[in-house]
């Protein structure tokens, strides 16, 4: 009965033991999560081309669902800048048709997304997410975090511009340089600098003021929450340098009704690979952040549980009206160091966004939207990190070229595109390196029972025993490779008597191998040159023994390839 | 210079020791081969729904082109069975609307076709055939040979009636029942007889009889065009049994002129990828049967001059008004069975067929169509094996279910959607098996300096080191599987003080492992744990220079387990 309560309930487990020690910790963390949300929220709402209450609606329900269903209790799930952006790009065709078509878009793709994470998660397709390769995530993020910047610039400058790619945006922006306002570009600039230098050297100075650890934390955090009321309190009292400077615009006052839009299926059709994307996207980054953080506190992270919990946060996102959600990693490392100790620091976040939504909302109508943008442009600094480049170079060409393309076709085609691009050629050079495996001729190192490359070490070989080593498991895709590398050997080594396949990296066997095998068996049968294997592994044996290759083989398999150079009388010769 | 001549035609090599022995040997082979071809190639030609000179038009200059070009003195190239269902699924859109459309298409066909392999040839991609596994190619090949004989059904009734799948065959089979004519049923059952009977027992009767091998061998291969005389002239007298008989209908005399037709970029769009799909079904038949007839004779097959050969054939075949062509499995065997010695037995065979063409083509317009649909159906019933869908399921059942969905959908939806999902599954399932690696907590055999699977063997394990040995390389696709296995010892093995990770079976390591190799070194390091790693091979050793792990790793790399044993003072305790 507790285990089934555990089992459809997660939060069961740390609802039982909640103390006034996880209470405080968890209230402080959800205070200073609060005040990074509130214009995060409104900007990454912004950033998606939705209605700044989008935002706010998408960090209640959500976070109350994570916290039930989570098996973090740091994750801080809500509005993120990449989601924000990929939302944008994938509503761009609904929102032309009008404001009310996008926000219909923009929570169908919370519901479908929803529903593919909570499939996901019943279906334990967690691993899946795997194909995306860590170049392919660089690259793609490099790429999300220009554009999110690039998007931003018009802002600062007082116009409005969009575009899908950085080419549009960048021909948009010249377009409307001639409607740029100069008051809200010094205020940017100045925000900027504010934002900049809380991030760095604020800290020490407040330090030196003598402030305390933890109030100089919260001033820190709290810093874009100032710079908000300052300037919404400035533009209310009518400042000289506020003028025409662009403001959010009227936000609905209260909480959002629990409703879903009409829309049909032809929507859900057009929205699928797009809320796929997404989908993948926010849930490698939010599994990488949860597991990262979790380890810290030797926290067991389940995958399959995260996917239902995500999956539960944007269905509750959907019905709430609010933009897709994920685990974001600023806000899940502040929440941790802000002190965090179960998932309630999460209801209470939910808690303080919605007195947040019904006391200032209204009051926020007023707010610059330069400030969101300042906001979004430093949050996204973070995630840009140029040295990717070279370090993936450095290690592997193939991962650089997956990097690049994945970059350049996320930056200039789309992030779809982007992303698409980047598993294939993952996959592609994948297959392509797997294809052709590393094959050695060997011989024996004398005075041992080892064997070693010939063209590599001092070895003994004789001519009529040919041993070819593959260091690759074997399938279809190489088992051609292996078959025109023993026939060139064929060719080549015109002594050979016998052929030895010697087997100790080969850790699994497919069909399309196995029946390679056999042809090679029997074409060196027809020539009269006998085939054997050696070390071959257990799993492999278990296979083999399942086919008729061993029935038919020309040969013996040795358990190791010192008996076989003994049974074949190598070894006489020689030592 | 006698290099350069030999690459730009390779066969100057064989021009060039040509005498009487080789020329008695190719001459025969060629008789019998032609023999064999008139009869396939208007069948051919008919099955992929073209007029039946361009059947012998595909038999004359691609034969010429490869045998100035190929590496198999045996391979016979021409019009075969699969790739002319193939082009009648391709072609139909266009032959719907008249037969010149349909005749274009088809010429298009071998001209992509050529280009394609021409290209593959120059840039050395002969080993991307390798993406289809032997149970897709043999699960595609199983149903391409029902959908074909399906498709003659009609034929030996008496009637017309097509259809891509084998259901909408079907359905227009039935719906044609009542124009069956009876008396071509009957006739095409004899005929069906003679044929299988000239396949098994006929030859032994032939020996009884007395006759020489070698005129039993070519009066067997010749049932079929004797079977074309007897018929064509039967129809020809007059003969009563022949009434209301369906013929081949007037064939042009004389030798296709060179020329290409009209066409525009849009239909080379359209037929892109059943191009794609031919080419790569072709070139895979032909290069096994090269291959496999190449061994006996000690002969190297070169897959990237075969891809040149085999796209200047098809280019032959475009130009002279053919369909396309490919090396065709039963007739290589029986030219090479017959004597051939060089390429020079496919010129002669051209030769063979032009005479045919300009001699009696004019009179093949009264031959029954349904002894062609009887040749065709006998040649086909030896490519269909059921043997294999119990062969694979024994073996693997991973590779059984490309294989079924691949029949499955060839049959009843189209030949391009069963190659290319077998595709799509195998590369698919191999991820997945690769994704999850094995694995095995491995401890000290007593007395030795191995170490074994601790579930498996008796082994000394002591609790504050725990060694994980990986059995596969690590990329992308799996490097969140080890992590997720460190993370779940991690939590399970309480008295862990150090992690080793065990390498033997890792070939090959990519970016994306080696980051995460580093987050796992950094959470273990957070945790105040040990990260070391034992018996890294030469390559991945490489590439981890090249990285940051080894600088910040919180450990050491052990050539041996052994040596890790005795560093971390595991061995002291137990021996």
């Amino acid at each position: 009965m507790h285990d089934l309560i555990a089992r459809l309930l997660p939060a069961s487990n740390w609802l039982r033991s909640y103390n006034r020690t996880s209470f405080a910790g968890d209230l402080t963390a959800a205070l200073i999560v609060t005040l990074m949300l509130v214009p995060q929220a409104l900007a990454y709402a912004m950033l998606a081309g939705m209605p700044p209450q989008m935002g706010l609606y998408a960090s209640m329900l959500p976070l109350v669902l994570y916290a039930l269903f989570g098996s973090s209790t740091t994750l801080a799930v809500g509005p993120v800048a990449v989601a924000a952006l990929m939302t944008a790009s994938a509503v761009a065709p609904f929102a032309a048709e009008g404001l009310d078509q996008g926000v219909m878009a923009a929570i169908v793709l919370a519901l479908l997304s929803g529903a593919m994470l909570l499939l996901a998660g019943l279906l334990r397709l967690g691993l899946l997410a795997n194909f995306l390769s860590h170049s392919v995530i660089a690259g793609f993020i490099n790429a999300a975090s220009i554009l999110i910047a690039a998007s931003q610039l018009p802002t600062l400058l007082g116009f409005s511009a969009k575009g899908d790619t950085l080419f549009a945006l960048g021909q948009n922006i010249m377009a409307g340089l001639s409607y740029m306002h100069l008051p809200t570009l010094w205020l940017s600039l100045l925000t900027l600098v504010i934002l900049l230098l809380a991030r760095g050297h604020f800290k020490s100075f407040l330090r030196w003021l003598g402030l305390a650890d933890f109030a100089t934390t919260t001033l820190v955090r709290a810093v874009p929450a100032l710079l908000v009321l300052v300037t919404t309190v400035a533009v209310h009292a009518g400042m000289a340098c506020f003028d025409g400077v662009r403001t959010v615009g009227s936000i609905p006052a209260g909480l959002p009704p629990l409703a879903l839009p009409h829309f049909d299926a032809a929507i859900l059709q057009a929205l699928f690979l797009p809320a796929l994307f997404i989908t993948i996207v926010g849930y490698v980054e939010s599994i990488s952040v949860a597991q990262s953080l979790g380890l810290k506190r030797r926290e067991r992270i389940d995958p399959d549980r995260e996917l239902v919990a995500l999956g539960m946060a944007n269905f509750g996102a959907a019905v709430s009206g609010g933009v897709p959600v994920s685990g974001g990693v600023s806000r899940s490392v502040v929440n941790a160091d802000a002190g965090a100790i179960t998932q309630a620091a999460g209801l209470f976040t939910a808690i303080g966004m919605a007195l947040a939504t019904l006391l200032v909302a209204g009051a926020l109508s007023e707010l610059p939207r330069f400030v969101l943008a300042a906001t979004i442009i430093v949050a996204v600094l973070s995630l840009f990190d140029a040295s990717v480049f070279l370090r993936t170079w450095r290690l592997s060409r193939q991962d650089f070229w997956a990097l690049l393309i994945t970059f350049l076709l996320t930056l200039t085609v789309s992030v779809e595109t982007g992303i698409a691009a980047g598993v294939v050629i993952s996959i592609g050079l994948h297959l392509y390196r797997s294809s052709r495996p590393h094959t050695a001729i060997v011989g024996h190192l004398s005075g041992t029972e080892h064997f070693r490359n010939k063209d590599r070490h001092s070895v003994n070989v004789c001519p009529q025993v040919v041993t070819l080593r593959v260091d690759e498991s074997l399938y279809f895709a190489n088992a051609r490779f292996l078959e025109e590398k023993i026939l060139e050997l064929f060719a080549t080594q015109s002594d050979m008597k016998h052929l030895v396949l010697m087997c100790p990296a080969v850790n699994d066997i497919d069909a399309s191998a196995i029946e390679t095998l056999e042809t090679i068996n029997q074409r060196l049968h027809e020539a009269d040159i006998g085939f054997h294997l050696s070390e071959v592994k257990g799993p492999v044996m278990d296979r083999l023994k399942r086919s008729d290759l061993l029935q038919h083989l020309n040969g013996q398999v040795f358990l190791t390839q010192y008996q076989a150079y003994e049974a074949l009388s190598c070894l006489a010769k020689k030592d």
